[in-house]
């Protein structure tokens, strides 16, 4: 069974920052930085490609006051939201979830990559083919 | 003026991937992979903290479409939603926007820092204080 989904069922103990029907706010237990938070919807859906639009407004809506909470109460600098869709993007586990990180000034969390210097128009044209 | 007011306003010419009522998606002229798109709001706000929740909202349904357009497209293997808020957490631009970020295996975009061994009960204790 998936791990998110035994942990939303309580089979899996957890570190529990918000719950309501549709989600669960928890500690991620790989602390990229303190306070490393995941949104994680109670219904199972793989990754964005496939989530239902409501669960999607309302993961976001509750990361932002996750996002407030954290900020507040560990005197954060700022924070990323990230979602990591299939392996290719990281994805660890095939359930759906949003990362909340909060940052502090000097932190070690990075989050960007190189620069490409692709020609934008091609790109474009191959979107709108 | 801020940058993305001058894109939205036309004052900046843009690589345009989709637009509505409510925001405009462009290829960021910094590609961080190939099809890098930035979803941002046409009314101006400065990050998560401050943004409307319809808009918010919008923001994410709007993401969605474009991962999987750009997928798509782009042949991709996955893709990261990434928002930045505020300079610690590599803001660069102060008007809200998501990165939709196509992924490829073995591209060179790297998102995740190091794993911190912090005490999860502690923090949760200081979140709930």
């Amino acid at each position: 069974m998936c791990v998110f989904c035994s942990i939303i069922k309580g089979d899996i103990p957890t570190n529990l920052v918000y719950e309501d029907d549709v989600v669960m706010a928890i500690l991620d237990i790989s602390q990229a930085t303190k306070g490393h938070t995941l949104i994680i919807p109670k219904k199972h859906y793989v990754n964005i490609y496939d989530v239902e639009e409501e669960t999607l407004k309302h993961m976001i809506v509750v990361s932002k006051k996750i996002a407030i909470l954290l900020t507040d109460k560990l005197n954060a600098d700022g924070c990323n939201i990230v979602s990591n869709n299939n392996e290719a993007a990281g994805q660890a586990i095939g359930h759906i979830h949003f990362h909340v990180i909060p940052r502090y000034v000097d932190d070690d969390y990075y989050i960007r990559g190189q620069v490409h210097d692709y020609d934008l128009k091609e790109i474009l044209a191959q979107i709108k083919k």
